[in-house]
């Protein structure tokens, strides 16, 4: 919902997970969102997960329980935003179906929209781009626990939207989300 | 500075710092002003520190540098929603000058307003209202670590502002503080 003042648009602020393995897209397609957004007088933060994991998080590692915490964490702060009229973009891998649902609770109690986007590039795609080496790194045995390689990610069941990335272009992926939210209200 | 959207100003966001003892009266402050500033229009967070604790840092204790890096995380929110046009009241102890010129300075890297009020109230006074009983507890040995008793609390030399709880209401430091941010334009 929006309420015009003057040329100000009032968004009603929301969280936006981009869940999906490393690589997958997750951070392009929020940046190109957060540029429609924004253009259109939203408040937008994306919350990095790398930059978010150095502020809240540093102490913590890649196990499941580490990833858990890191997760509701960044729900929270998500909340804080979102709470006051901020669209909060997350890309962010979140590979636990418990830690997701958690965060929607959250935003859930205290009536704030929360929408689960899917980005579902295949792992094959995913370790064909790379982008930050690490699939190389993993195959090379220089690391362990990377999510879809050596590490689990559980599928979203049922999520508000899973974007195919291999079979459209970024910008269609980002029409795509962005529809979504008008659909919700949210744009 | 604000500009008036017809009947909504859209106030400069910023951060309120609120460093004191336990006991000080610190969350006393920030909720008085946090009604003020709704009342006129402002969007007002303020940063539980109990909340904040048990949300970003469940696993820190009371060292040292388990309390700088907790700070440093609620520095690190502060200024997210500060960005998008906040005004954030924390009413956290922040017992380190060093922790609190780390946030001051990730503020001013960010260009946004950062003031920091010391609720400059005795210990003995603190030891006397014991809001939370902690005082009690350590005097009793059933805990350790507390600042302004058996901690140390780094009396702030030269901050924004020094609130004399002692001397005054609680109204009379509500308007002082809310003067400060007015003289800054942040209200």
């Amino acid at each position: 919902m929006s309420e015009s003042k003057g040329n100000l648009a009032v968004w009603q602020g929301g969280t936006v997970w981009l869940t999906g393995l490393p690589s997958a897209g997750k951070t392009t397609i929020a940046m190109g969102l957060a540029e429609h957004l924004q253009a259109d007088g939203h408040r937008v933060q994306v919350l990095d997960g790398d930059e978010v994991r150095a502020a809240l998080s540093a102490e913590l590692g890649f196990s499941k329980e580490d990833r858990d915490i890191n997760v509701r964490r960044i729900g929270y702060v998500a909340g804080l935003l979102a709470g006051h009229g901020v669209t909060v973009l997350v890309p962010v891998i979140a590979p636990y179906a418990l830690s997701r649902a958690t965060v929607q609770d959250l935003h859930a109690a205290r009536d704030l929209p929360y929408v689960e986007i899917h980005v579902a590039t295949s792992v094959e795609i995913c370790a064909d781009r790379d982008v930050k080496g690490l699939y190389a790194r993993q195959a090379a045995g220089e690391l362990s626990g990377l999510t879809g390689a050596d590490d689990v990610y559980e599928v979203p069941v049922d999520p508000d939207l899973r974007v195919d990335t291999q079979h459209q272009t970024v910008n269609e992926s980002v029409r795509q989300v962005r529809a979504l939210l008008t659909a919700r209200g949210l744009s």
